[in-house]
Parts: C-alpha cells; sequence; structure tokens
C-alpha cells in the first residue's frame, strides 16, 4: 500500500506538536509537510529536540504556510491553527481537492449565527458548514468515512459528550439541568507566552476560568441537543488545574423518572444504565466504561487516545453522576483527528493509536 | 497580659504542623506541650527543621499524649486526632477545666445518629455534643466566645458554608437541588504512608473519590439546614488535585425565582445577591467577596486564614454559580481554630492569624 | 516467526509497571506471566487501568512468582525485584534454560566483596558473577548478544556512564577528580508508601540524599575504571527532584592537558570531544548528542528510550562539563532491558522501542 | 517611634510582590509608595488580590514611577527593578538623601570592567561603586548599619557565599577548583511572558541554562576573592527545576590539605569545620546548620528568610561538599533586602522576618 502523503498546518503548538508526534510513528503515512510561521526553514529536529531521534525528523523542516505548495505535498492535511483562520486555508485546500480535518472550532458548529454569537466574529466560510462533520467517530463515524472536511471536537466537549450522548438517546436522563463541572491540565491554553499560563502562576493554583459562557458550549449543546431530540442548554464551568494534560469532567443529570429513596427503582434504573452504555461503547476501541469501584484518573489516560469514564447513582439525591477522563492533546484533539484520518483513508480505525 | 498556656495534642500530622507555626508566633500563648507518640522525646525543630529557627521551637519536646499531664500544662487544648481519639481526650480536659478545640470530626455533628451514619461506629461522647460549638466564627462567634468545648469545622464544609449560609438565609436560593464540586490539594489525605497519596501518583493527575457519600456531607447538611429552616440534601464530590494546599469549591444553586431570560429579575436578583453577602462579611475580616471580574484561586489564600469568593448569575441557565477558595490547613482547619481560640481567650480576633 | 514468550517477576513496582506497557506492544514477544505476591489473582488490566484498553492486559492475570511455573511459561524472564531476592530467581531460571534479565543490582558489580561493601550483605549468588553481562548495549552489545544473565545498569548509572566513557576510552578527560552531580525523579525511589515520598513531602521540594557513599557507585565506578584502564573513584550526589520521571546528571571532569586560557588548546580539544562523541555514538538510535546551544532536559526524553547530552568547555576554569538526560524508568530501567532483550533475541535492537 | 516611610521601584516583578508582602507587615515601616508602569493608578489588592485582606492593601495605588516624588514620599527606596535602569533611579534618590536598597546587580560588583564584561553594558554610575555596601548581614553588618546605598546580593550567590566564606576566610578549604551546582525555582525567572516559563514548559522537566558564563559568578567570585584573600575563579552551574520558589547549592570544595585515606586527619579536619561554621553563625538568626543526619530541603526555607546548609566530608574522595537551601525571593532577595533595611534603621534585625 502506499503511503499516504500528510500535512499539519500551524505545527509549533502543543496540538500540533502531538499531531507530528503521532503522525511520525504512523505506519501508513508519510508526514510530508509541517508549516509554522515563525519556525519556517528549521528543522523538526530542531524546534521539538524530542523527536530527533526518530526518522524523518531531522529531515523534514518547517515551511511558511501556503495553500498552493501544501496541495501539491499532501493528500491530507491537518489544520491546527486558531479559528476564524483554519477557514482561510480550508477553503482554497479543499478546491485542490485535499482531505482536510480542522481541529479548530471553525466547522464544529451548523450554525453560521451560533458561530458568530459564540466566537464573536462573523463565521468565515459558512457555504462549507453543511458539508463539514463533526468527527467524533463514536457518533459519526459513517459520515466521516465519507467526508472531505471533518472539523475535530473541541477537548472539553468530547469528555462531556461521549458519556452523555448514549443516555440522552436513551431518554434515561432529562434534557434539562445538566452540569458539566470540568478540569483541564495548561496545555488547553496553547503554547502561548501570557503571564497567565507561567509556571508561577499555575502551580501550586487551581481556578475557575470562562464562566458562564465559554466558547466550547455551542459544540456541547449542539451535540447534545441532536441527541435528545429538544433542545439542551448546559451548565458548564471549567478549570485550570496545575498538570500539563488531562481533562476530567463530572457530570450531574437528573433521571428522568424520580428515583431518590426508591431501592428497587434505583436498582432497575441502574441495571439500565448499564446496559445503555455496554450497547453504546463496548466495541468502541477508546471509549473504556470503568468498572466495580474504579473512578476515573487523568493519569490513566494521558498519552493516550482513550476516555474513561464511570457513573454513580446516588441513592440520596437521585441524581446520576457521570465522570469521565481524556488527554486533552490525544482524545480531546489530535489522537481523534488522527483517528478520523484512520476512517477517512480506509485504515484500521486504531492504526497509530494504541 | 499573661501569656496563656496551649497544648496540641497529636502535632505531628499536617493540622497539628500548622497548629505549631500559629502558635509559635502568636503573642499572647506559650506553647507549652506537643504530644506525639511517634515522636516522644524529640524535639519540634527535629521533626519540624523548618520551625528551628523559631525561638521555642529548639526546646520544646514532643509528649506521649496524657491527659492528667496536658491538663496540668496547658489551658487551651487543641486535639488534631482521629475522629474516635478525639473523644477520648476531650472528656478527662474539659473535667480538668481546660479549654478544647477539637480539630476531628467529634462534636460537630450534633446527632450521635447522623454521627454513626457517616462515620460507622457509635459516637464516642454523645453527653457533651449539646455543649460543643461549631467552630464556624462567622456563624457562632458569640457562642465560641463562652464554649468550653469548640468543634472546628472540616475543610470542605468551610469552604461550601461561608458562601452559601447568607444565601439560604435570606431564602435567596432553593435548599434544594445544590450542588458542591470541591478540589482538595494533598495534605488533606493527612500526613499518611500509603500509595495512593504518593507523590508519583498524585502528580500529573487528577481524580475524583469519596462518591456519592462523603463524610463531611453530615456537617454540611446539618449546618445548611439550619440556615435554610428545612431539611438541606446535596450532591457533594470532591476531587483529588495535584497542589499541597488549597480547596476550590464550585456551588451551584437555583434562585428561589425563575429568573432564565428575564433581563429585568436578573439584574435585581443580581442586586439582591450583592447586598446580602456585603451585610453577611463587610465587616469579617477573614472572609474576601471579590469584584469585577475577579475568580477565586487558590494560591491568593494558601498560607493565610481567608475564605474568598466570588458568584455569577447565568442568565442562560437562570443558575447562581459560587466560587470559593480556601487554604485547607488554615482556614479550613488549624488558622480556623485558632481564630476560635482568640475569641475564646478575649483576644482580637485576627491575632497571629494576619 | 514464532513470538518469544516472556515473564515479568515483579511486575507491580515502577520498573515493572514500564516493562508491562512495552512488552505488550512489542511485535515479536507475548508476555506470558507477571508476577506479585500482592495482587496474584488479579489481572493486569485490574491493577493498572492504563493499560486496560491494550488487548492482552483484560486477559493476564497476576500469579504468584514460582521459578519453576515461570521457566514453563516464558523463555525470556526480567527480574525487577529487590537486590537479594532477584539472584533467588536467578540461579534455577538460568538452570532451567531461561534467559534472564535481571534490573536489580546483583549481577551488575563484578566483585562480591564490592556488593557486600555496597549492600551491606553477602552475594547472594557469586558464581554467577562471572557469567553476567553489563547490560549497556552501547558498551557490550556483543557480549550481551550471547549472554544467559544480562544485568541491566541502573538509572543514575546510564546516565553518567554513557557521556563519560567514550572520553575515559580516549583519554581525553584525567580519571580522577570527576564530579557527578544528579538530579532524579520521584519514581526513582519506587512504589514504597514511606512518608518521605508522600505528594506533599517531596512537592515543591528538592533536596541531597544518599551522601556520600549511593550504592550506584558501585557499578559506575567499576565501569569507569574499565574504560580508563585504571581505578576511577568519583564523587556523586543524588537529589530528589519534583518530576515522576527524569534523571539529569551533570559531570565535572578535568581535560588530560591543561587548557585555561589557551585559545588554540581549548578549539583544539573541543574538536577532539566532538570527533570522539560523533565516533562512539553517531550510529546508536537511543545516544543523542545535543547540537549548537540545546542542552539536555528531562521533558524531551521522558517517554523515550534515549539518553540525550551536551557538552561544554570552560575557558575560564579549563573544565569540561557534560550534561545528561533520560528516562529513569526507560533507558534507565525498563526499556534498556528491552533493548538488550531485543539483542539477546536477535530482533532488530530498535523495536518496540521507537 | 514614628513609622519609617518606605516606598518600592517596580513593585509588579515576584521580588517586588515580596517586599510588599514583607512590608505591608512590618511593624516599624509605612508602605507610602509602589510604582509600576504597567499597573499605575490600581491599588495593591486588585493587581495582588492575597494581600486584599490586608489593611493597607485596600487603599494604596501603583503609581508612576518618578524619583522626585518618590523623595518626597518616602525615607528609604527599595529598587526591584532590571540592572542598568536601578543605576538611574539610585542617584537622584541618593542625591534626595533616601536610603537606598537595590535587589539588581548594578551596585553588587566593585568593579566597573567586571561589571561590563558580565552584563554587557557600560556601567551607568560608576561613581557610587565605592560607597555602595554589599547587603550580605552576616558578612557586611557593620557596614550595612551606616550605608545610604545598599547592593542587596543576588539569589545563587547567597546560597553559596554563606557556607563558603567563612571557610575560605579560614583557610580550610583551598580556593582552587571550588564547583557549585544549583537548582533553582522558576520564580528567579522573574515575572516574564515568555515561552521558557510557561508551566508546560517547566512542569516535568529540569534543565541546566546559562552554561559557563552566568552572570552572578561576578559577585560570587569578587566576594570568595575577598574571603580568601586570593583570587577566585569558580564552576558555576544553575538548572531550572519546577518549583515555584527555593535554591538547592551543592557545593564541592577541597580541604587545604589532602585526607583521603587518613581517619585521624578526616576526624581533626571535620572538627575544625564544625569549630569555623559554628563560630560564623552560632548566632546568626538567618543561619541554620543542620545537625545530626539532616540534609537541606527547600520546603524547609520557603517563605522565610533562613538559608540552611549541611557539610559531608567524603573520606572516599577526600573532599568536603557543602549543601545549601534558601528561598529565593525571601534570603535571596526580598527578605535579605529588608534584613538589611532593619539594620540601617536601627531596627532590631529580625523585626517582621520570623
Amino acid at each position: 500500500m502506499d503511503k499516504k502523503t500528510v500535512a499539519i498546518v500551524g505545527a509549533s503548538g502543543y496540538s500540533g506538536e502531538e499531531l507530528v508526534r503521532l503522525l511520525l510513528s504512523h505506519p501508513f503515512v508519510q508526514l510530508s509537510a509541517v508549516t509554522s510561521r515563525q519556525y519556517a526553514g528549521q528543522t523538526l529536529a530542531q524546534i521539538f529536540p524530542k523527536f530527533a531521534h526518530v526518522p524523518g525528523a531531522r529531515s523534514l523542516r518547517f515551511s511558511e504556510p501556503n495553500p498552493e505548495s501544501l496541495a501539491r505535498q499532501a493528500q491530507v492535511v491537518f489544520l491546527a491553527l486558531p479559528h476564524g483562520v483554519a477557514a482561510e486555508f480550508a477553503i482554497p485546500l479543499l478546491q485542490a481537492g485535499c482531505q482536510v480535518i480542522d481541529l479548530s472550532a471553525d466547522f464544529r458548529v451548523k450554525s453560521a449565527a451560533v458561530y458568530q454569537d459564540f466566537y464573536a466574529h462573523e463565521h468565515p466560510a459558512p457555504e462549507l458548514l453543511e458539508t463539514a462533520v463533526y468527527g467524533l467517530p463514536e457518533v459519526y463515524r459513517a459520515k466521516i468515512r465519507n467526508a472531505m472536511l471533518v472539523a475535530s471536537p473541541g477537548c472539553y466537549p468530547t469528555s462531556i459528550l461521549v458519556p452523555l450522548i448514549p443516555l440522552l438517546k436513551a431518554g434515561l436522563i432529562k434534557p434539562d439541568g445538566i452540569i458539566a463541572d470540568s478540569l483541564s491540565g495548561v496545555s488547553g491554553a496553547g503554547r502561548k507566552a501570557e503571564l497567565d499560563y507561567l509556571f508561577v502562576e499555575c502551580n501550586e493554583s487551581v481556578r475557575p476560568y470562562g464562566i458562564p459562557k465559554h466558547r466550547h458550549l455551542s459544540e456541547i449543546e449542539q451535540e447534545l441537543s441532536a441527541a435528545a431530540g429538544v433542545p439542551v442548554t448546559i451548565q458548564f464551568t471549567p478549570h485550570l488545574i496545575p498538570v500539563n494534560r488531562g481533562i476530567l469532567s463530572t457530570l450531574y443529570t437528573a433521571p428522568s423518572q424520580p428515583l431518590r429513596g426508591d431501592a428497587q427503582a434505583l436498582s432497575a434504573f441502574s441495571a439500565k444504565v448499564e446496559q445503555c452504555y455496554r450497547a453504546a461503547y463496548a466495541d468502541e476501541p477508546f471509549v473504556r466504561l470503568l468498572e466495580g469501584k474504579a473512578l476515573p484518573d487523568t493519569k490513566n489516560v494521558v498519552g493516550t487516545n482513550v476516555v474513561e469514564f464511570a457513573w454513580r447513582l446516588d441513592p440520596r439525591t437521585g441524581r446520576l453522576i457521570v465522570m469521565s477522563a481524556e488527554d486533552n492533546l490525544v482524545k480531546g484533539a489530535s489522537g481523534q483527528a488522527v483517528q478520523s484520518m484512520n476512517i477517512m483513508c480506509g485504515f484500521p480505525e486504531t492504526t497509530g493509536l494504541m
């Protein structure tokens, strides 16, 4: 089999770097171009010494991002760019016949109006919104297979959607009143030289931010609404914690029927939840439903493309609490994008991700 | 003024160590005894090198814990012992006329039945429950002034009760459906040689635990119920995060009246919340209501006796979210205990704590 | 090609866990047994949830360590046991025809007397010392190829020997007066429930330990002496730093000839050092000689089997300083052991390690 | 006693912030002005929420730095500015009669030529070099008492000079061949928005930097030379480690006489070292000579003005190794500056520092 040629636009940020890691060791692709305005002319090995021992990293040089030359160099292009900018590259690359996997928010939301509401500028390419596929393989695998443009989900959304969508589809929880309390490692803020993300400002610190209207709400609510069949509005509180990688989300939901104090109803509902999750995820290679007393821990997923979760039904309150963990740069960004690429290219879905 | 003599029973744990720090530099007391089975015979300076330059630490030696000799050595005794054990010391010390400040859970809950439900053993001294005062000065200052036995609050409860009690007393939020999502530094687990708290197991990790029935719920719900005037049951999810010290609590509440989408009602409610908090805390030296865009951050309270908090009203959901931060070993334990001591002894309340 | 069967004895510590990670994904071996007294009967997935998504981890169960059954189950056996205990397993396994790779210190030192001096007990199997091969592939590749018993080097030694051996062999530095100042992550202390290694005791802390006669000196000096052709005694100071993984060693050496203040001699000597290192390591897949202004950083080697290093000649003092970084659990332990296995089994040396 | 008025120029960096902390709670001074170009007009409480509960912090506002108004507002002025800039403020403030304590490097080195060699620009006020006093109270207490301009030592130098000066003065170690291997927390790099100091770049990382000619060598060698009575050149290697605060220095020295293998000589030399250190530091409130098996640990000095150290004589090599720990922002910067102020103003030396 001939290797597919792939390119990364914006390869110097944390998501870009993680794409480099995954694609350099992927057996079915050849990383043919990486772009970075800042580092143009330098080799991957010079900018990311950690890859210097990997064959290929010593010869591949960052180039200026240029859609035309990218289209000549690569069959598949990953965009690891800020929102707004990503669309500018997607348009010409798609026209040139490339498959595009966008890690920005530009094509995740189906409505240009919602995009403008949350991202505070007009959508740069509304005509592409219809064809873009939301790149959550566990939900949209079939569509991804034939997509030319995949909008890879945000880090927080993945940790929230994977545990909630099956429950909403099955009508087991109320679509109203959901709360998502999420904790993210600092790499989620990107490789930006800002005082807020200095070591001394983040270490020995934990803090909420972006309250109450974080941008990721737009795609979270879109996908939850699709699963529920009715409009869903949730409460979402992100926090910054002093780890490099990892997101932990604690999700508070209300079962569709009242359970508090009714032992039999609690037990029957528990069985339904377990069955619902097994039906949804037993065969998914990257979703891990924890068993027994195990609770999620970011250290068990960091560096992998796995999202793991556990649930507890609280007999005192009647609430169903679901807790999930993922690596924000892998299942929450670059790993999931490679998973989509595997599907789009007809490779076994776990290739390069186990 | 003659200095009061004070003793710490169980001074080798993290709370005990923090009491040592605060009491060694307190101008109106003399630390006359510290006990530790493990370290009996050694000086404070030997076990805690960090205090070795403080006058007094080189001469004071740990002794075996013995109520009779403690009663001779100290007018005020702090108990930093496991629950169950604390009561055994409280009884003889009170009989000998000492003022006792207990940092364990033994006297926090008024009902021996609730204690047994949450702590899984019979209450060791139910006859003392009536006279014990819950040592949250912002609520029980007057009672603390005349108390012989103060039950100093737990770390999580302090971070939850301070922001919620004024709202419940004023009837601004519904007593039902409250969620407290809390994040704690590892010192909260105590100085225990267990695999779960090794550096490598906690660093680069974040995880929930104690779901869904953590012991602190017993005192939290008791105090929230007292404030609301009706029984309150809450959802409480503690998480372990990789910092030494600090608790951050994110509290989800429902305003008593529906507000979603009603700009005028939202604005009027906001004014009431602000007014309620100012009335409650404007003059409190250790409660900081954040202003403007500021959100709580544990790094701003670590090492201090301050609990800081901010609130946001979400117009999309109509919910009131309150976020608080404290040092779990200071306002969440030893600092608050010293604050109670100051009140009990007639010292200015902030002595040794600013 | 039939897969080799491999076993890990003592698989529940950090080195054992890292062996599990590497061997589960190694294409030419089948992990057929893992032992742990503590976890016997439980699956790998239960004890190490992070491997639960890897095929094989859900079915493989820890067993009691038993040499006879191990010899039936595995062709190659890794010993991740405390010193003293490892030898007890090595003897019967070798007799049964297994290839043994020992990660303990039991077979690293050639002299039973030196072993006793540093490890404070008699050597448990002195008759095996002659046949054991020190498992540093960059030095002993040919011997490893035919070895039945490989003593895999310690974590500190690897970071010190790789940069120093070529210089000593070439006579470029004096064998006398070498200083090795090393910094290690906390996983180097093993998975032991001791107060010293609690998160709160290690986080926001840095401290020297094991001064001045650390056990690793025995193998370091043995190998440096072999390279120099004369007995070498060095100064070695280990420190504990708050990272999970990684060792950084700063090595102070004196060039064989005086250079201070002599620009021409300095320049000529620099060229010799560069040439010496290139000759030694240009083709080594796991040794990275840094170029230009780059200095080693543990974050660039963590998770890899690479040891990277840089050197600087100080014109003010005439000293040659060499700085190296490695992952203490990979190149410093389990990765290097797998590298030896690859050589012993005739697999390409980098298999499963890139 | 009337309080002295004091000002801090450049109060928004980490040293400036630490000065704010110490001076706000100092009983004999009134913090009358803090300057910051960036934050002019805002209160201390707004920029540093952690001080918001301290009386004074809510009213004191940052102002533009202006020597004339500073001279009217303050009797003592602390300069927490970059080198080069500090001198520009020192000149007019001294002329106006203020006592000046400079935390930059501008007045530490006595020779303008050495300054230019290490700082790469001409000295901005060479005429002041003679009158400036190097603010290491343990060495220059008498001179500090009468100084108008104190050059407060750098963080690394303090950790190196305190342990070495008594040994050199007593002739116990050779002035030649000293090596200082130092580890610093990230606050040492200042509050600068640079990629190198982002959380993700520093966490789980340790790396050397500034090899081999760090600027602090200029003052270290000046003071060691003064102590030894002959020119001293040392090897100095700083490393960055993932802690907020703290410096650990490991110092390698050679006793003046050969000791290796001579038990009697080793024992006699040990006694001399102990006696030398006790004579020098037994009465120093901020120097802690560790006893018994204790080794320095940054966590025992962080937040205090103490530098602690221990020494070991290695019988195998005959070397004397001294290890020290301090808080780089307290004894290594702002605490030491306040200590000098106490001396200059006739306050008890430990005021506000215990």
